[in-house]
């Protein structure tokens, strides 16, 4: 109920904090990510090799991500419009970047949630993933991506993500 | 991300699910709930005293619940339609009552998301909130809630609901 | 607002109607699908040539379809499970046809929204998408999808889609 | 199917939009709100009594609109948080009052659907509800709520809306 609303044992970190670690106001958070673009993309070909070439990783950083699905014919549908898998996918991926950046690679997230509005027809070019993390608790790492056409910054579509921390993740 | 989608340690109970713990194809499951309707009611009574009246639980099942919000004046929109807020209450309320009677008393799930579709308009009577569990998990509850107006199987609005469920209830 | 839900001009269909057009109580509804299962397929093979062999339409119904994804090694992930990507494109599908055959084959009904709950990992046998539609109006169809491995009948996923259906498609 | 995802007649409105109305590239959209924050509040008090008082809009602005809900105890739960239907209730008045803004007056939205994500316990000060439209068509206007406790930049909440505007309305 959300009534009780108490998650326990939260690691206190949201977008747009300005306080961590007890330090006072105005001190900068400690929300510095744990790896970078390249160590995240070297990790993921290892442990999901059927992504490989799919998407590039363009930039990581703190509670944010952001990545490119070059397009090509095998996403697209009828009209020249990427499809809603492909979309799917990418947004997938950019909250799962996101989260890895903070937690650490030995991490393992796994997406319980995902909502998604589709707002506009993509064209049929490189689709980008802007994905933010709302929360990051020990449990749960909440947030949204932001997807658009390359070139073009109208948003096509918009998700939300709720992903599972499991707790041997936090030893 | 998706495709790792393992949740530790959790109970392994969902609808439907015809084997449990072990046992062979055919035998019951063991899903039957810890407390009864009356139960619940009286623990509402004291943690939530603000809702107290606002609804009825009318049935507790395995992995279910049936509440009653009775409609008055203060539920009312112009045109005599019920509220939205009134109609996430009962759906927040039944699911809580659901995910409490199969985990017990002492334990403390709070809401972490609910997506509500509205389908129609409720007419003027009584709103009847019908929750399913469909994966219970040691750290997640997971479900659903249809609601009606009285006497009318036509469902008013449908939604989807997630509870986490604090680990220090799981001693 | 939710405070003024009135969709103007609606169909007024909904799962568990019980009269329907002005007969009395008692009448059955006139909720007959206008599109047979394989009249379905036929026009899905040539509106959507890239989804060929993809997937099979076991059977529709009244409001409702259930649709089978015969799983093979493009669509899992490391451990044997069946990807994300997978199950939303067989929930998309599903609901597509479920809407389709209840409005019939003119009609380009479009996703606006689909959130999906990920509840248990799929093992890695065929999937099963069972579509019900709770309110077809004549610009929207809502309703949610439950997503099964086959021969257990425990829910590994269950999505609530809203389409669009083009104000062309109802002269 | 979102393979087809286009919508007829769309406004072609949507966040960040940096042309519109056959201009070229630097011209500024034609976003202007169609109503400020007081045309708004007035008509709010006529056609919803009941909120009356309950919610402050802040500001008013293309594609955009910050409300205040102040909190007293009727909107408090146990501990000191604020419920979740009042969470609700402002997520859902900050986007009609965005929506409204835009589309004018005479213009009836309602809610088709509303996903909320809770983030964090707000404490018991004034909640703000800052809402963005991320697309609006002739049929549908899409966006998000954050939820924020005053004087904290952490999001207690995050929302996404589906509003529909009947066509009555577009005359």
């Amino acid at each position: 109920m959300v009534a009780s609303l108490v998650i326990a044992g939260e690691f206190g970190m949201t977008l747009g904090q300005r306080e961590a670690d007890g330090k006072g106001p105005g001190m900068e958070p400690k929300l510095m990510p744990k790896l970078g673009a390249a160590e995240i993309a070297e990790f993921l070909d290892q442990v999901f090799p059927q992504l490989r070439g799919q998407m590039v990783i363009e930039e990581v950083g703190p509670m944010r991500a952001r990545l490119r699905m070059p397009i090509d014919a095998s996403h697209l549908r009828p009209g020249g419009t990427v499809s809603g898998p492909a979309m799917f996918t990418l947004a997938d991926c950019a909250f799962y970047v996101a989260t890895l950046a903070m937690i650490g690679r030995e991490a393992l997230a796994v997406t319980t949630s995902l909502g998604i509005n589709f707002l506009r027809k993509p064209v049929p070019c490189d689709l980008i993933g802007e994905a933010r993390i709302l929360k990051l608790g020990k449990r749960l790492s909440v947030g949204d991506v932001m997807l658009y056409s390359e070139g073009d910054d109208r948003p096509v579509a918009h998700a939300a993500l709720t992903f599972s921390i499991p707790p041997w993740n936090l030893g």
